[in-house]
């Protein structure tokens, strides 16, 4: 069956798996101190615009914001996120796993609204008892968005200035970064993105890689034996070329950059076939994930011959569904989908 | 440079990065909901003989101690280990990081004694003041052990004795069970450690994978919402096919085995390199992992031309060092090490 | 300086010095296996009428929450509670310094509406993806709120009901719970509440003891081996007497009530005086606890004769603030306090 | 029936009661903030000459145990202990609760050799591989020890060196230190003692106070918004008084040294009655604490008249036993154990 469940329906980008067979023989040493992960870095480094960042590949997202998070933030501090952030909402309490609140704070359109930001720090510090509250101690934003929604740069600005007047770092989730910075509606380079940021991640599982993230720091904020608290975490991969291989391949040639352009195409073609049906959307999302309202007897329906992804209720009888494109898909996959609608829902 | 540094110095298997190519493209559901999921767990149930097992793909060895001992010791309880056990000497403080004691014995060979284990317990409950103290809530034992070594049947049967008779669960930690399964000292079937274990896991990370371990639940003990504290952990692949793919490639046509198997022939090899040349063993393995003890100056010479690992100071002049063959090990690399040794140290 | 800033302002009720100096001398085993442990205990089952009820004495409310909610809850469980409830608010991230997230609901006058409660366990369920998310495990409310506000026997039936629905135990956490029961608007007995509740405490700390709280366990249902719990989160007291003798006293010759009853008389005459003044209350208060809005300006004078708590800002120029009675609060008190309101803000 | 089951079988020192009933209508402030906390901390810091100490008063010692070595550990590290050290063999885990192991070393007399300890650090840092091993961050050294014996100013002298030498802090528990100071085997003085401390707790629960201990940093090395910190644990008392007014009373007209002395006085008679009746000592203890090795008949029968604690197996038939004194042991009680050793074991 067709699917555009997710971004990481499919494997790894083909160019990928090529390096990954062509290195395969390599006597490399593990734990990341292969020549490769050097390579990867300096990509990376040079892509980004900074060329003194401290980078590590960590498997999966999740991973990754526990360990940032957990690592950076002192006893006695959470983390700011938006209610709907992944951290709150979806990483089955990951964060507090680790023995820090998440600061939820109510989002618009999955993003943290910087005069709320500003208002929420503005009482902490106002409030005299403090004391027996939790300390914010970093702010967390995705871009994209858990909703596909982008922040522009003076929202990036104006966030990253709080985060600057008020000394707490801001890091920045970017599992689905490629996407991003491809969307037409975006204004932000990735250079850009990376000065905003105290820390982010570029997303390799959910744009072409198998599995794997660059988490990159990039004001000499590295964590006190960093290597040692991966390890701690269990997320240190004894073959570290297996990620960092990948990360070399899709910094090698702009591959990261082709496979978010890939999938931004893809997806604003998946929303015109969805405005030329008249099927509403959930929110206005300007990247690869698109949210759509449908009936529940159409959803019902269409749900038996292409697949797509549950969001929420939108009431007794609608529901939200997410429709992701990615690296893998093609016009092909557009094309069925338009015959299937049209016959199941016309 | 030629390297015996580990069993994680090349890649995967290459039927392994063929079938990751073949599958690539299907598109497939995440989270380890995929068929190539059920198919693996169907293949490793048959060939532990445990039909009813529950079996989970982790990506990493130390993740899957982490993710075991947390979630299944109650908050009182601690896990007992070797003094040299991996979880306890070498995860950088991962079981503790969770809030939980390793309680270490003193190990012989790297293995603990049934003995030892049965006088700790009946000192734990003969004395009367135990509500203070960390209650034992597991046993960890590694197959092969840290040292190359392995628990013969009898020794396994006497552990699992002991872990019944006080109702405790055994952990089998298997990262290199491939290599003892095929050792010519090993008397145990894999059927018959399966039921020896309360839990245990098959490493693939050190036995032809890129990375992957599967983690076997043999007596419908699977914590509580298993998969939700695999997300709690950061250890849930958004890919999830990515490690099904390589276990169903594991076992199909005894690839698992057929990998163990030549990572013991040539160890065996290199063990005679060894003997022919009198350099003396730090102590009997039957396993991948050969222990030899070098004299500093050789050994400075010697890491020029091949790669090896460090393991510990044996006296002010003296080193303990581990050579470890693997799938990629060939008789050209011995051949390699056969000139290397007698040039430099002849 | 006069003080109305908490219900913690003063030492112990004299009743309970008194028996602290008469048992000073004897000898008795530690670690809450005296006999006055035994007879404390006893008390308590009889005025709460549940004869078979677990109870342990704890030294502070914060302890308490923090040992109930991390020994109850399982892994993947976070606990429920008003926005404004102690464990999500003002206990500095001890909940989630124990591994577990606080799933706050927005509250009304510190409660929670069962409405909200249910409509949020109906939408968790009702969600096809909760294995990505934190399950609610237990329900925390304080009785009175942190805002002095009672639930009506109707509400905690209501709460109580949903819980049962849902099988999560319901937690009551009595700081104050004395003043509760005693205050004119109550329609709950001790005994309702405790048949309501599946572990609830009796606060001793701001009804009369120096320090102690008695934590209750109504429905057989103490975690595994708790006193070892208590010892981990080093909140076992080696003279347990301490904690003992003062709850049997409180609960010898109705002492808790009698203070109950006091506090709540002052209260009364408090919320009088600031009627009569015209000062505006925050809400309606029928407990120990009152919050009046008070001019900037006039909290300034007011706070040099009279000491108050800080609780928020009500806009750029006024302040909410409380004023608290307790067993020691006197007609002198009150009477003073008219005095310098009438003076100062005349 | 009479007890020398350990030094916390009675109630406080009668001057304590007496000055927390003389303060008890003192409207203080909660928290910590009150003025019996700044007088306690001022007296403190002229007994021990270090001026500008950070003190904090916590109710107990497992608890301040963990309080201070989970707030100052670093993730990767642990903290070195004697293998019969309280925080490794009787806290019920509660440093491993906080994610921080246990690095044991053995022990002699429950005391770390220097030699020992600088061979574990030389060890450590001559292993390549430490990335993947807990880190000590720490040492904690109990004075008395768990086995009544004292490190003399020599060791602590070494001790302290090699932790300078190191750059690791040195934890002394004084749980005891009361008992310690006045040994006639003593040669360190209080003063001494603090500065060979980064920190260290002078115990009050079990010399002389109904609950508290003396938290002291000597370094200016308090860990970040301890308070803060203090809270989060749950052990910051709403009533700080409860603590602050014993502390001030055991620091005026040196109550402390007075206890001190009382109870070292009755220990050096209760060895002179074990050693006129021939009862073997099982090590050599100048503190209140006395270990003794009693036949198992015997100590059946014995246990009928005086209480005393179990501590170890000796062998099958004999168990080593502990009997402690301390500001409560009276001429009277030793009287009667001479008569009961007699008359049962005569």
């Amino acid at each position: 069956m067709i699917s555009f469940a997710s971004d990481y329906i499919a494997g790894a980008h083909p160019r990928i798996l090529e390096r990954l067979a062509e290195t395969n023989l390599e006597m490399l040493p593990g734990y990341g101190s292969d020549r490769y992960t050097d390579s990867a870095r300096e990509k990376i480094r040079e892509a980004i615009g900074v060329p003194d960042a401290d980078i590590f590949f960590i498997t999966g997202g999740t991973q990754t914001n526990q360990l940032v998070i957990s690592t950076m933030l002192g006893n006695t501090e959470g983390v700011i996120s938006a209610d709907t952030g992944h951290v709150n909402a979806h990483e089955a309490g990951a964060i507090e796993y680790t023995g820090h609140k998440v600061l939820s704070l109510p989002g618009k359109d999955g993003k943290i609204v910087p005069e709320t930001l500003k208002a929420y720090l503005e009482t902490f510090y106002g409030d005299e008892n403090h004391e027996h509250m939790v300390y914010p101690g970093m702010v967390y934003i995705s871009w994209p968005t858990e909703y596909g929604t982008l922040y522009s740069k003076a929202e990036l600005d104006a966030i990253s200035g709080i985060t600057q007047e008020y000394r707490i770092p801001l890091y920045i989730d970017g599992a689905r970064l490629g996407y991003g910075l491809m969307s037409p509606e975006n204004d932000v380079t990735l250079q850009e993105l990376a000065a905003f940021a105290d820390m982010f991640y570029i997303g390799g599982t959910k744009v072409g890689a198998l599995a794997g993230e660059a988490l990159v720091f990039t004001k000499h904020n590295t964590p006190d034996r960093f290597i040692t608290q991966i390890k701690q975490h269990g997320a240190l991969n004894a073959k570290g070329r297996f990620l960092s291989v990948q990360f070399d391949t899709l910094f090698t040639d702009g591959l990261y950059f082709e496979i978010g352009r890939h999938g931004i195409e893809k997806a604003e073609k998946l929303k015109e076939i969805f405005r030329e049906r008249n099927i509403p959307f959930f929110l206005t999302s300007p990247t690869n994930q698109q949210f759509v309202i449908l009936e529940n007897s159409s959803m019902e329906e269409l749900s038996k011959e292409v697949e797509f992804s549950f969001w929420e209720k939108a009431g007794p009888d609608r529901t939200v569904v997410r429709f992701a494109t990615s690296w893998s898909t093609t016009d092909e996959h557009l094309a069925m989908l338009r015959e299937i609608l049209d016959r199941v829902m016309g």
